[in-house]
């Protein structure tokens, strides 16, 4: 009603800065990597997605990547990822990096060249393909578990599936990258990143999700929003499929057609 | 219906990503402070918004301001604002910078101390009141312009009125906090950024889009999501007006309800 004012408590989405730092083990130096504005939570499992993301952690295989500990200080906002000996980290991007990258992904790095250039072997990515009918199912079960949207309407959402469409790991976030960052870092924790096959987002894709998405060798993209046209090149050149505009069983395909599965009528 | 599948054209959003440079006409050197993904278009606003809300415009008046030039190069999707003589630019933010600030104005900053410190004088924040009819009019003043979202559903908007609700300056970009630095920088570049009294966000409202706000002086932010925690508490600091969830004549007021005019009945 026009002119009416009540007070009411509302529920609002925590949004926090994150300070995460890396020590290489070897040296016992601790370097500040990134400050990121992320709701609270799963701070270690979204240092470790971050870090991932980076490429930081490209020679490892999976029960080696969950040998790193990471301490939380919670009180602090601040994560120390102990970097094992056994990695060789780049010094040039401990250093150029010092407070240089975001949860954008994007800032940090020393070109645009760079930025492009920040992608896996193509051989990571799966050719498989997938049925609409199993994409259709995808998207309740992940609304299944948004309880912070639900609450405040102002989280993002990510979760990874396995190819059965099973869900594997969620995550909300004020930060879509955020999210995407814990759902990846909850599958290295657990384990099971290997068997990860498809990502859905509650919003937009960007760039830099899909980016993260080809890092984790995902090969499957859905989301509910549009996404960017260098989304969908960065698609294209690593053949992922790329979905867009998921709803009420409807979707567009902007990526890799092939890999869906077509009823001929 | 479903396995059914057609080939149709598709508008996307462009994302893209621009490189931001500042020279200083007594040393001229160029240096690289930024890279942001951005959809093109307002590329010279785009920057002159982005170093405002960086506080490195802090010592000029709006004439002084209309004077900088910014060459954009679209092709290499880079832009160079030339910082004149009368600026004493920090020279620890330029070189601290180098390639370390990005669109989301959160890292590169020094400390997470740093970030919440990089505020205006509260002199400059407005306290008049403010009718729930005007608020109510701002939303389809906005989206009446908003063509790239009509077309991609990618976009996110950005608008900034005046005090009677007159739209001054209007943006739209795959990144909400490009959209914020476009009208911004728009104001600027018309010498009017001292009337702009409301901001209107198409999506949610963040510490940063906060942050930008208050550096640009303007005391009222209005969106059609939520606000995070920090926004709320950052507005609150500067007696601004925080209005969220705007949707069919209804709003939420998080921050100064006290500049809400309210009809006793």
């Amino acid at each position: 009603m026009s002119g009416k004012f009540n007070k009411l408590i509302d529920n609002v989405a925590v949004e926090s800065p994150l300070e995460i730092c890396v020590s290489e083990v070897k040296s016992s130096v601790v370097r500040p990597i990134s400050i990121t504005m992320r709701t609270p939570g799963d701070d270690a499992e979204l240092a470790m997605g971050f870090l991932h993301g980076e490429g930081l952690f490209s020679e490892l295989n999976p029960h080696d990547l969950q040998q790193i500990e990471v301490d939380v200080f919670e009180e602090e906002n601040r994560v120390l990822v102990h970097i094992p000996e056994c990695i060789n980290v780049d010094e040039e991007y401990l250093t150029r990096n010092f407070y240089t990258t975001s949860s954008c992904g994007v800032c940090g790095k020393s070109s645009i060249n760079a930025l492009l250039l920040t992608v896996p072997p193509t051989s990571l990515i799966s050719k498989e393909k997938i049925k609409p009918d199993l994409i259709n199912t995808l998207k309740q079960k992940m609304q299944n578990q948004q309880s912070d949207f639900e609450a405040t309407g102002g989280t993002h959402a990510s979760a990874i599936f396995n190819s059965a469409g099973d869900l594997m790991h969620f995550a909300e976030d004020v930060g879509r990258h955020n999210a995407m960052d814990k759902v990846i870092g909850s599958a290295i924790v657990a384990g099971n990143l290997s068997e990860a096959d498809i990502v859905y987002f509650s919003g937009r894709t960007s760039f830099e999700l899909v980016q993260k998405s080809a890092m984790a060798g995902i090969s499957t993209i859905v989301c509910i929003g549009a996404p960017s046209s260098l989304a969908i090149d960065l698609a294209n050149s690593f053949d992922m499929l790329l979905i867009g505009f998921h709803r009420n069983s409807q979707f567009n395909v902007y990526s890799a057609y092939e890999r869906i599965f077509v009823t001929k009528d």
